[in-house]
């Protein structure tokens, strides 16, 4: 089979296509014909070493979608043809609440991922593909739809008719967040410095748009616009300090990342205010299956590019430059 | 009635014992005579001009305990004579997650406190004081009693078996919080730079005291007594720092002051091991009702020591230097 692997550390010009036999099916497992896959940042970050222990080569890819085309043993409840989409969290552990440290992995390294022909993974991680959805569509959705999913409900508890503030909109996970956001009735405030993005951020039903760059004081603006329930980010540094000083009284501050780095908070607005500061990452076995079922509802995930996976390079190189809206997808023929 | 005023800023030099008038109970209050009072920092805070708005001269205390002296119009369900404890935190609001800004207000400044013979306040503020308690340990329960019920349960959902890191321990919240802590059937771990404060706090339950200025590493320390499932801290800084790094994966970290200031956080430690940060002042009318009721169960608060009215800049001063151990009362006879 054909699968896009990792050979050494430098960046995704060392992913090379290979020739490698088809995995076995072993107790429990399933074998997937992947027929489309979607990129993370954590694909970027493995070919960048950025990641410890990382084992080569090794086939990349924590998002896909396909069909059964081998059961091991001990699996039940499905026949090859099926079609079925792939959560990438894999051993999470018996806490909704915290993953197992001591067992949880994400698909695509070490385990080999999806960027491949064929996959094999735990039967409790395949799950049916919404079937309203495109091949495409449905392997966009699992790790980003997942972390955004469990930040906007299992952590942040999001209400119908709440606001909530979406930092740094264009990224898969935030794409997601905005999407659920409008399909729980919220209202939904994005930022970026890109006025593209924004703009197909108001496509996708954002109701207000803020170009962070050229409205440096975007708390101010905030503050004139009402009450900011909840606020989603995954950047941290200078962001988190505004979040503190913008979101209201009890309200909460959820985390799933921190690309900008530390952050300098203020203890008053933390303790006086009552508000809580969430940090998430991925989401549990829950998580998932809660988050697909919002895709029978007419829900459509944000595909920003397809590329062939012979062009896998290029994918790897569209996002790691951060011009993407939505996803960006690989077909796998 | 005599009554502890302020009369300028400049530090608890400038309280002086006046003769004023008893006020009088209007519709929906309630006119206390106070038999114990007990200070909180608030209280320095003030004399200290540390706040805004400071209206002068005022009687200045938040918490007191004492009989029912008279009822103003609209008050049932008391009767003069009944033995009662204050709940100094004034309209709340409906909404038990946090107060209301527009409204909420802390009993002694800009309203008429506890340091005096008699004092007005809403009959909803007013509850029965737990029969086993004398004057004197009723009044040194409410504003830290309710903060500590609050960071510990509302707020930090402290289950029986977990383990507590309870930072700084000797101020009047922290000294609730162990026992709250003891009393829920949670493994408590206390920290302090005296050795004394430390002692008594072992005296008081802790399993586990830690003199963290003789262990400047003490999060390694705590890294091999097991893991920590929540911390309560009120000084921010370095300490919420190491706080992250020793707090267990899917703990909770609750914040009610921040002594210390601002604190430079990592982002890693707070998304990928799912923690929470929750910020909290005061409590609501639900949360000093239920901590009231822990005081029918044979708890005690921990007293540091009692002044008489007259000798309040005393009381105040010993505050001031932080070298109590436990709450700071005073007898209004």
């Amino acid at each position: 089979m054909r699968a896009l692997r990792l050979h050494e550390i430098g960046g995704p010009q060392n992913l090379r296509v290979d020739d490698v036999a088809v995995p076995p099916a072993g107790d429990g497992e399933v074998l997937v014909r992947v027929r489309a896959a979607a990129l993370n940042h954590r694909d970027v970050f493995i070919t960048q070493g950025l990641y410890p222990r990382i084992r080569m080569p090794v086939t990349l890819g924590s998002d896909g979608a396909g069909e059964v085309a081998a059961l091991g043993s001990v699996v039940s409840g499905l026949a090859e043809g099926d079609e079925v989409v792939i959560d990438p969290m894999l051993a999470w552990g018996d806490d909704p609440r915290v993953w197992n440290a001591a067992t949880a992995t994400i698909l695509g390294m070490p385990r080999d991922g999806t960027f491949a022909q064929y996959a094999v993974v735990p039967v409790d991680n395949v799950h049916r593909k919404p079937p309203a959805l495109s091949m495409e569509e449905a392997a966009a959705i699992p790790l980003a739809g997942l972390t955004a999913y469990r930040a906007l409900f299992t952590r942040g508890a999001l209400q119908p008719g709440e606001t909530v503030l979406i930092t740094g909109v264009g990224g898969g996970v935030q794409t997601f967040v905005l999407l659920f956001a409008k399909w729980a009735g919220a209202h939904a405030i994005v930022t970026s410095s890109s006025d593209e993005k924004l703009e197909r951020a108001r496509a996708l039903g954002a109701d207000l748009a803020i170009n962070y760059a050229a409205n440096a004081d975007w708390p101010k603006l905030l503050r004139s616009t009402g009450p900011v329930d909840l606020i989603v980010d995954s950047s941290g540094g200078d962001t988190l300090r505004k979040a503190l000083d913008v979101v209201r009284p009890g309200g909460r501050i959820v985390i799933y990342g921190g690309t900008v780095g530390e952050a300098s908070i203020k203890m008053f607005p933390l303790f006086w205010k009552h508000v809580s500061i969430l940090g998430t990452s991925m989401g549990s076995p829950q998580d998932f299956a809660a988050m697909l079922r919002l895709f029978d509802d007419g829900l459509r995930p944000a595909i920003d590019r397809v590329f062939a996976l012979d062009d896998g390079v290029d994918a790897f190189e569209r996002l790691a430059a951060a011009h993407q809206f939505g996803k960006v997808v690989l077909t796998i023929e």
